[in-house]
């Protein structure tokens, strides 16, 4: 009845961005990931007799309130699955991902929480199950599950049976190197899900959007197979660009760009113009996250931290999916 | 066969961009303009008989190359509805706008170079006509033909008979003002004409953009007729950031907004969580323009010149149409 799992979070190249249905957390549109070896969540589920309610520890501390109703909502997903209905879990889960650093922790936390609960209940579970799974806790942490680069797959069914992620390579195949790149201010005023589903329900942009991603996805599926560092950075940096595009017709319109953000943005274009292939791109915060080759980490590194209003870079190779510990 | 004219320049509220003919200038769009009074060009065109040429002097600069033809081939189309099609002319312009301002100085230019040299010839036109003339000298030159609020009528016709700008309200029905904040470095590496057709040819947000803008367009008239100061200004704001979001979907993509652009567009919203109405505008570059009211014009300045990376704060009230001095 105890378990340990660890799952890494995921940079995505292709970007989650709308929800069709917002209870089943289901995509308008399928979205692609590098699983990062840097940043990852450890977690240990343990079910016992002698507890009247759940209990959740994130980095040895007790969590209360919607953090942790969002785990204990999961947990009742997973038991209603199972016998073990009135059976509660005691969740201590460590997370290695700088809040700062902008990453969705929620991605390798419900990953790593849904791998843990699973084995502790002894459910014999594909990846593929434990995918469709991890996305009703954090959509963009079925990607998770998986080692190097991931596909989600939006799917079409109103109950999401057919929405997970598969992986398309695995980190053995190509080794793309991805500095976080820490700004020394990383407010952000409107939340990921919050500005999300203004985009959906306001942005003259939406559609234009979801139209374009199947040609981005074809491209860049392509560009992976081939190892082809240009064609792949150049349309992660694109489809960033229209993810962002989207908030600014939202209505009330608003962006997730500081100043430093675009001096990161014009510092990554500068620095391909001095012939370092190097892509950048933004989830929805401030922060940047920046795509190289191994060769040029140094270089990236250095032109990163120079930059004023960069608190730090924190770089990462690729990693693998779920395993347990 | 001389005359002398003066027109001021403009900021458009909501953008022109994007064009359905190239040749003609004819957009896609509606577009409206407040004129400024604190940037103009006066010209004088005189037709003389022993000239085998057009000469062209800008702030007494004898001018060539591409910009003297642009003047020379407007010079043409004015001809060519005369008897004087043997007749060339001497043009002598002063800019009374700084270029690192980042207003378009062709708006001015063109207008006040339309003016004098359809007076010079001493053809009896219609405002109407003058700015269906100046339109094909520069786009947004024909919304300068008229003082205060001017609203550009894209038409529908293919010859750009009924493409003419039209006045909204005269400069004294409001004083609004504009404050032009310059930036230390105003580089943009894509023109407005190169950007502008790029992003028609390739961004799948460009119906989305033509699409919102007859709502935009019904709503600030109506809020520029009640001088409801919140209702434009956040129509312009928004009006304006969906122009930009547009480029960035573009193929390759692309911005005109530069770190200190961003650090300018916070300090505005920051202005009006402090509670001063004020809401920005950018066109093609990476100045930024601020619209607020007389009373804030001491606070909007000292802030806005308070922001690194701003180089000048020039602010001006609305201004009139075409003179001839």
């Amino acid at each position: 009845m105890k378990a340990t799992a660890k799952a890494h979070t995921n940079i995505a190249l292709i970007k989650y961005w709308g929800k069709r249905d917002e209870t089943l957390i289901l995509p308008t549109n399928n979205s692609l990931s590098l699983t990062l070896d840097g940043f990852y969540t450890t977690t240990t589920v343990t079910f016992r007799d002698d507890l009247s309610s759940d209990t959740f520890f994130l980095n040895d501390q007790a969590i209360t309130g919607e953090q942790f109703n969002r785990v204990s909502t999961f947990l009742d997903l997973i038991r209603s699955e199972t016998q073990a209905t009135n059976l509660y879990a005691e969740v201590r889960s460590t997370n290695h991902v700088p809040t700062a650093a902008g990453f969705a922790s929620s991605a390798s936390g419900f990953a790593a929480l849904a791998a843990a609960t699973t084995r502790a209940l002894d459910l014999s579970i594909s990846d593929q199950d434990l995918s469709r799974l991890t996305r009703q806790g954090s959509g963009s942490a079925c990607r998770s599950i998986y080692g190097g680069f991931v596909e989600w797959r939006q799917g079409t069914k109103p109950d999401g049976s057919d929405s997970f992620a598969v992986q398309v390579q695995p980190a053995e195949h190509w080794d793309v190197r991805v500095a976080a790149v820490v700004l020394s201010d990383t407010m952000k005023k409107v939340s990921s899900r919050e500005g999300m589903k203004r985009t959906v329900n306001t942005s003259p942009f939406f559609s234009g959007w979801v139209n374009s991603i199947p040609y981005d996805l074809e491209l860049i599926k392509q560009g992976i197979k081939d190892r082809d560092f240009e064609k792949v950075g150049n349309i992660a940096e694109a489809n960033c660009l229209k993810m962002h595009a989207t908030t600014l017709g939202a209505n009330p319109p608003f962006t997730y760009w500081h100043a430093t953000t675009l001096a990161v943005m014009q510092e990554v274009q500068t620095m391909r113009e001095r012939g370092i292939p190097a892509f950048f791109t933004i989830d929805a915060g401030p922060n940047v996250k920046v795509l190289y080759l191994p060769k040029d980490e140094a270089t990236v590194k250095k032109a990163l931290l120079d930059i004023p209003g960069v608190h730090d870079v924190i770089v990462s190779r690729s990693g693998q999916g779920v395993t347990y510990l």
